[in-house]
């Protein structure tokens, strides 16, 4: 279990796993996305961050809209292999579909979350409103 | 959506979330768990990581057995509130049960997982072997 190089565990949520994105020059995390296995290996064949969106059922580059890739610099998993962290370059000025750097623009403030970011750009011009 | 306090949205994977733990002063990602509706109500009350254990099938306070609690100071959430990041001061030398500082100590480098980190506890003296 410790050592070896198997393989993902995709098993445990049915197929998908957790992927954290995370900024690769400041650490920020960005956005957590889903992969399954296509997702996985089209993320390595590509080297942009794919992912398994479940609201649609299909795969998802990220970026195809927006341009707002992902360029993954470096990939770690976990000790039981069922989640995946993406350090990347985010290309563009944020990777949330409201408008922010970081979909996390949500602080838990005095019981409630409170926004704590500025947008970085107008969504509408970007995703076509 | 986008400015409001709404809820955190747990359909989505039947009544779980997933949790990203980062250390709050590196930014590093530690491990990514996962919270049921109690397992965060449980968190905010608390201040310290309370998780669901999709094995074990109840709650799970991080460092119950370990010593190795994980001290909340600061949570976000995303644009769909169906995930949060929490920044955290870990107690201990590490959070992975395999005896690392993060669960994340695997790369893939050349087409595998390497692991790249170097114990920081005997895990057998903390959990018991």
């Amino acid at each position: 279990m410790l050592w070896d190089d198997m393989e993902l565990d995709f098993a445990k949520l049915d197929g998908i796993l957790p992927a954290v994105i995370q900024d690769h020059a400041t650490g920020r995390v960005l956005m957590v996305g889903f992969m399954n296995e296509e997702a996985w290996a089209r993320t390595i064949e590509t080297g942009c961050a794919v992912f398994y969106s479940r609201s649609r059922k299909k795969l998802w580059l990220k970026g195809e809209t927006s341009g707002h890739r992902l360029l993954v610099k470096e990939i770690t998993t976990d000790c039981d292999q069922d989640s995946v962290v993406l350090r990347v370059e985010a290309v563009g000025p944020g990777v949330c579909h409201n408008g922010f750097e970081s979909c996390f623009y949500r602080k838990w403030e005095d019981g409630a979350w409170q926004v704590t970011d500025t947008q970085t750009f107008d969504p509408n011009q970007v995703y076509g409103g």
